[in-house]
């Protein structure tokens, strides 16, 4: 009998989640998003469901202007990032070896894609964007660091493991100076890169 | 009995497009994905079925850091572009305001969101992508390309024209100066502005 309760209570429990956090893109929500409001947990809620975004470089070669390119990138384990975007890059891409020239780069992500803004246009405040604005980085191979970003690469974009060897893809981050987050009407929200990087986390939380 | 043939006529060729044109997104993809070697087609092909990317600029603000910034666009009516994309911007957004500064600017846009990608990873070449380079400038209100690009981005973001009059959205658009397209493995494809601009396109042929 008490198996059949325990079976029950986690019925219960697996039909709340679902219901208050709906199931997007076939998959289940498990970080759910923040109140507008909460801006750093919201900030990373954004860049921790997202899988990809344009990476921004200056390119020497096209007189100096701002290169945008469609890139992967991962920051942790779903559900559990750091905030950090990590990315797989190759010189044989001009964004790498741009960023080996000059490593002023911002971060650009959508909330579109990851399918929680509803029928609102991409552009509508309500449908969140966030820019980070830094360095891109090498990451050394051989340090810890380099090790978490190979894994949260890799669970998160699982071909990336098998990528041809002679492309030389290396481990790159983005060190932010500074963030650019649209979340609601009235302009860009205040916050500080010390902010964002230590959100407190509302894991399993009910948005509203 | 004619009545019953004509019905049947469309009804066939409705099956037709629907089974050679897959419904992506809720909507049948009445211009079809061009073959990766058809490079012009394709790049026109993915701006057309595109509703929004990342647009960068250069930002006096972060030390000349280039700056990505998600937004809407439109080349035209649906499946009826004519490959310049039109934007609906604000200076209250840094965006504009940067572009008003310096005009060097560049236009980011991927496969993936179309929803023709499969499986695939963002950043695999073979889910396409690309970034037109040129200069943002702002297009004259009265001008007979105002009419276009009004009607462009209001067909395909209804929402637009009802967006707040004190904001001062002004349109801006894209002068292309290079295209950097990879669809496909082996790098990026050699396209010049001319061909992409007078592309020869196959409406309703059918992609293998």
């Amino acid at each position: 009998m008490k198996g059949f309760f325990d079976y029950f209570f986690v019925c219960v429990v697996l039909c709340l989640l679902v219901y208050r956090n709906p199931v997007e893109g076939g998959r289940l929500l498990s970080l759910s998003k923040p109140q507008p409001d909460n801006v750093a947990a919201f900030a990373r809620w954004l860049v921790s469901q997202s899988s990809w975004g344009v990476l921004n470089t200056i390119s020497s070669d096209l007189g100096g202007a701002p290169f945008g390119n469609v890139v992967s990138f991962s920051d942790g384990l779903p559900d559990h990032g750091h905030g950090i975007p990590y990315f797989y890059l190759t010189t044989l891409d001009p964004t790498a070896s741009n960023a080996l020239k000059d490593e002023r780069s911002s971060f650009a992500i959508s909330e579109y894609p990851v399918g929680t803004c509803g029928k609102i246009d991409p552009e509508n405040p309500t449908c969140s964007k966030i820019t980070l604005t830094g360095k891109l980085k090498v990451v050394d191979g051989n340090s810890s660091e380099a090790k978490f970003a190979r894994i949260s690469l890799f669970t998160k974009h699982p071909e990336m493991k098998d990528w041809p060897k002679d492309h030389n893809f290396q481990l790159f981050k983005l060190e932010i100076e500074d963030i650019f987050l649209i979340n609601w009407f009235g302009g860009p929200k205040p916050l500080t890169v010390d902010q964002y990087l230590h959100a407190k986390l509302n894991r399993f939380s009910f948005a509203a």
